[in-house]
């Protein structure tokens, strides 16, 4: 190596040593005869000195240097007589007695620092810049070691490691599909996998037993906020196993991570059903670091001439703990955040429980005071409480409630980004209604086993059917999400029969499964983990962007290598396709 | 879990227990009133009885059991009568006392069992069945312990794993680029990368230091006998080092595989120089586990009148120990064989030290025993020995005479799969001339560093500049190479315009790369393992193929889930592309 020590190892007991440190120049200063370098690495900063007393010239070439130049220095640790207790290295310096300029810089675009100052778009132009600042840098690092720790759990367990393919099959419900023509197959194309999910169950029927994989999947589909074209999946798959064993082995494994990465002992991962998620959070998904659940208001509200609450499906509300106090303004402000577009409500009621006792609502004119004691009841409210309430029908209120509580979440504080609150959610729905094509799709994905005593409602009542489908969910956000799998071919081919397929197209896209059921297949299951997401949850951030190191815009585009771009003529040919634009 | 044991772990220490195996029927027999069943799973077999005296119902379904059904059985672990002491389970078997049938399972089309009856293509189509089979399921388990290993090693010296886009940009030199259309950006197209050169370079200017990567890597290129579309390399890069620190940190990640995983020591990792290796060995990955170097002839060969040897540009030989005794039938078999097309030899000149210690030569004519006195003495050959010498173009010739050196080593048993030799092979030229184009390509890659002394020959003889560039090689195999790379940038602009780039171009393609180090870029270098490669010499394969789970045939295809396959017309549509086969 060109140095001898990193910059950020040196302390005070390391006095004396001569030493070589190579480097870039994070700022320097000048003091009287004397430059100050903070000279930085990976592994963190140390000052460097150089004084025009001892050598005038090392000391002019000291002055010269700029942001970012690359230096590799020899000299003596010494004591610093300014000491910052903050920094590791911080009471030292090095009395620098050579230095080698290894590069020269231009100034940086933007401030390679904590705060920088430059803007997302520029950052992403020169991500490799982005990358030397702590931030971003540490996101990696935690990245690394999130892996490294997901493998050594797992391997620990007898999970081996299995590399499926990338270049795949295209489904014709792979309307989301990259595809890749093939130069030797002309007219033929692969598909890239939106997820290994047939590959994994064929290596249960190959008797591997437990498997896992850290994999990149991929998606062409409009990137919505916290969307990647390309993103990465911790993919599990286990045989002879029952949704227990799942829910075991995974909960350990998010423990695991919590205790070995981030010191956080995760106290209790609780269980609950996808249908009391639904009607106490009005999500799959809940936020389950604070309470404030939904209660349903339907028996004591209707028929009192209010037709918002007469001619609803669904009423709800929750008890904001500590808002009686709320201004009109605040009020408005709530209205306003559910009429937005993206949200839709029509209108907010509310109910104060004041701090002297009194009950007062924003539809006095239809509810008396007995009436309104009775609401309190059923949200257990004190004084000092506001209910928030609302109506219509069940499915879109219960959405937009949910949103709305997630915004009192955020005004009252209780979403704390180093507070994790995991939770299974359990038994989905096998099928879900799409108004768009008109016909049931399969929630999880059609390789999802129905409990066994639902499949006879597959004919009568889809909708009801029940998956042995779980999801982690951890602070509001699905960070992984798996089911106990169909083994069997005639279970897989009606599956296949109520999502639409004929039998003929089932064969001709999934035949190599199905066969594959027919030669000793083991009752097995799984789950994938969105790994960049999970990543992000640990790191106390909002989008997965920052916890990838060359990530693509909102239009799937890489600004820094300007990717995607035409290819050749020439190439275009030998591939035996052309573009249509 | 389904069961309490797996069918690899009871022993005769487990006497008596109450255990529940799973898995699959491997075989089974009757033999009076008892049936025995093979019971196979990942972890390996056991053995089960059902005896009718005990219950006739169960041994009547054990019976009925065929061969790869999967079931479940309770029962008690008993001493064996017939000890088979080469199984880990071979004292113990369960009397069975309840059994379920998990699945059923068609005859399979071929032999589960080590030696198998399926020929390749059909377990090509059952790949999950083939991968069932014993000698395939341990090399994947091998490949991820490899792997597990290779983390581990990377880890603890600091090397941090960084995840590198796969839908990249395609370039002018990427002919060989898979590529992706975009729904998003209608025309264009992504490639996938052949490797994550560039951006593990971009991380160095990071200052990431040390990253290192598992990762796919695509080429789509005519698939010769052992290529695959997409394979997997160990990518590795460092900063702030010399060719010095990558060579010693790389042994030890070799020297630590081998120890760990297949508890070898290796003794020595020689280097050689490429020039060295030319000479010597007439490749450039040398088989070095057995000598029979070259010995160049020119000198005393030439001046006799045989024109054969007058006319050629090199006479080389080799020495094979103790085959002096090789009949007339056999050194024909060697003309034939340096005479095939793909070697293309004209013939082929022997000379005897025969056990006497006389010397015959098939060129006595125009050699008297004296000049063959010399042969021998360059030889050091003994009596016994027998000298094969070729004679043509330097560069010719001397492929010729490594494909007979290997000829021979495979002949006289030398080259054991159970020895490893591996081997530095050190200074590369940085350019080759391709007749193909009349130009010089980039020997490693565009972006490998010229040894500083060799620079001012980059005008007046590009082909004798030597690059900072090594590959290791084992057992005449290469399995990664690397270089220090370019970090200034008008030295990579000048490689660009040697290489033939326009200005525009090497800005259009490489412009953030030439960018980036004008922005303090640090020395680096890396290296590249042939991962697939790599798993298949520890496992002592000769076929990458055997170590891939799912691979693709020689046409790129992928035979199990047929793919490449025809996209629907409405996919085509959506991307803006048509075919034109």
């Amino acid at each position: 190596m060109l140095r001898t020590h990193t910059c950020g190892e040196l302390t005070i007991n390391d006095l004396n040593k001569e030493v070589t440190l190579t480097g870039w120049v994070q700022k320097s200063r000048d003091l009287g005869g004397m430059t100050f370098v903070d000279m930085r690495d990976r592994y963190g900063i140390t000052q460097l000195t150089f004084n025009s007393d001892d050598n005038a010239e090392l000391r002019a070439q000291a002055r010269d240097l700029g942001r970012e130049f690359v230096i590799k220095v020899t000299g003596k640790v010494i004591e610093r007589s300014n000491k910052n207790l903050k920094m590791p290295t911080g009471e030292v310096e090095i009395k620098v007695s050579t230095m080698e300029l290894l590069n020269s810089a231009k100034l940086p675009p933007f401030l390679i620092e904590d705060e920088t100052d430059g803007g997302e778009d520029l950052r992403a132009k020169y991500r490799y810049l982005d990358l030397r600042r702590n931030p971003v840098r540490n996101n990696l690092v935690l990245r690394h070691k999130m892996a490294q720790e997901v493998r050594k759990y797992l391997d620990g367990l007898d999970f081996i490691e299995v590399e499926t393919p990338v270049l795949i099959k295209s489904t014709p419900e792979g309307a989301r599909d990259f595809v890749v023509p093939s130069r030797m197959n002309p007219g033929e194309f692969y598909a890239l996998p939106q997820s290994p999910q047939t590959f994994k169950q064929l290596l249960m029927v190959s008797g591997f037993d437990r498997y896992f994989q850290i994999v990149k999947c991929f998606r062409d589909e409009d990137l919505r906020a916290d969307r990647q074209p390309e993103f990465t999946q911790i993919d599990c798959e286990m045989a002879f196993i029952e949704q227990e064993d799942i829910l075991n082995v995974f909960e350990g494994l998010i423990r695991t991570l919590f205790k070995n990465v981030k010191d956080v002992d995760l106290i209790d991962v609780p269980r609950m059903q996808y249908s009391d998620a639904m009607r106490l959070y009005g999500s799959d998904k809940p936020d389950t670091r604070f309470e404030m659940q939904f209660v349903e208001l339907n028996d004591i509200v209707k028929g009192k001439d209010f037709p918002v609450f007469d001619n609803a499906e669904l009423v709800i509300g929750i008890n904001a703990k500590n808002c009686a106090e709320y201004t009109r303004k605040q009020l408005d402000e709530l209205t306003d955040f559910i009429k937005r577009p993206q949200i839709g409500a029509t209108g907010l009621i509310y109910l104060r429980h004041n701090s002297d006792g009194s009950l007062k609502s924003s539809v006095d004119k239809f509810y008396n005071e007995g009436e309104l004691n009775k609401w309190s009841q059923m949200f257990d409210s004190k004084p000092g409480d506001l209910m928030l309430i609302m109506a219509g029908v069940k499915d879109k209120v219960r959405k937009q409630l949910s949103e709305l509580r997630l915004e009192m979440g955020n005004r009252l504080g209780l979403r704390d980004k180093n507070v994790f609150a995991p939770l299974w959610v359990l038994d989905f729905p096998l099928l879900e209604w799409d108004e768009d094509t008109q016909r049931y799709h399969a929630m999880h994905h059609p390789f999802t086993s129905p409990k066994p005593e639902d499949i006879a409602m597959l004919d009568t009542n889809p909708g009801e059917v029940r998956a042995n489908a779980y999801d982690m969910v951890i602070n509001g956000t699905e960070i992984g999400g798996g089911s106990i799998r169909i083994h069997d071919r005639a279970l897989q081919s009606l599956m296949f029969k109520h999502l639409g397929f004929s039998v003929d197209e089932a064969q001709k896209q999934f035949g190599f499964l199905l066969d594959a059921f027919e030669y000793g297949a083991p009752p097995h299951g799984g789950i994938a983990f969105g790994f960049d997401r999970l990543v992000s949850i640990f790191a106390g951030l909002d989008s997965i962007r920052d916890v990838i190191a060359f990530p693509k815009n909102n239009s799937g585009r890489d600004v820094m290598i300007d990717s995607p771009s035409t290819i050749a003529e020439e190439q275009l040919k030998e591939l035996k396709i052309s573009t249509t634009v």
